[in-house]
């Protein structure tokens, strides 16, 4: 079984030894980890040429693996990282199962709202961000389509117990501890 | 041709009304406008269930058209809207042609470093944020998996020519006029 192993990883320094170290703990459950930086791309003529070259090898590694397993720690804002969300949304579409883990425990509405939030009291369901637009409240650990696009195929989305830094793979492990049982 | 209208408006007070108007001007051009709101949503026993409900419901809308036009203008941070994202990836995971626009014409690594960068000076191609992750320079709109998909595709990604709000219309018509052409 080849997993996808998607995530925000890639923009870390040591991003190589962060996807040697995810394969590694893959391989002990028996699966195969495929990591975006494993297709080694030439620069092409422009930048965008490049980017668009490298969009397409790991649609590519999506479309060979069995499975994806996406790290959904919120990055750079409320949110797990966007080229990882729009991986599971490419996964799902193509049938494949999709699987997350965060490592922060906390719901989406409560970290929208301390970071987007009117900093005023508002009752339950109905609260509103500074700007006055809806703030989702369905006790979930992200956007909506994220958690139910998880859900509707039957994946795992494990949460950290404690908060903790992006890169930790304990939840990870947690997802393929479920998928080999 | 039905086009599933994906984008935040889905939170603005006046969604409905907003909703309304991108569908008119889908009309205008010979073409049928699907609106995340158009199902009608009878609460779940539980809040997460009522947000797997409508996932479900938008996942089925999504399935039911035959293209997809996302307004990616930035939202609560340097991307686009997660929900959107997880969208046009599903779309084209399932082999629907996406397109997009942004009422933002700045590109992504200029808006990361914006909101992420370390504020010191550093080398074309080499940008860091302020905790030491790479910040994508590939002279894109978004994260190099947005544009890439919309671009394998043979999308659309329209950019208004001057920075307009999230619910301004005018870079969508624009993809509307290049469809119908």
């Amino acid at each position: 079984m080849k997993i996808y192993l998607a995530g925000p990883e890639v923009f870390f320094p040591d991003a190589d030894e962060l996807g040697a170290r995810k394969k590694q703990i893959c391989d002990q459950y028996g699966f195969t980890g495929l990591f975006p930086l494993d297709t080694q791309i030439e620069p092409a003529a422009t930048a965008s040429a490049t980017g668009f070259l490298i969009s397409h090898e790991n649609e590519q590694l999506i479309q060979a693996c069995d499975l994806v397993i996406a790290n959904l720690t919120p990055f750079r804002g409320a949110s797990a990282d966007v080229g990882t969300v729009y991986e599971i949304g490419l996964a799902r579409g193509m049938g494949k199962p999709i699987h997350g883990y965060t490592n922060d425990p906390e719901l989406y509405h409560s970290r929208l709202n301390a970071l987007f939030g009117s900093g005023t009291e508002q009752p339950q369901g109905q609260l509103r961000d500074r700007d006055g637009l809806k703030i989702e409240e369905f006790d979930l650990r992200d956007n909506l389509m994220i958690d139910g696009g998880i859900h509707a195929g039957g994946g795992h989305f494990i949460a950290a117990q404690k908060k903790a830094a992006i890169t930790e793979t304990a939840a990870f492990e947690e997802v393929l501890i479920r998928l080999s049982r």
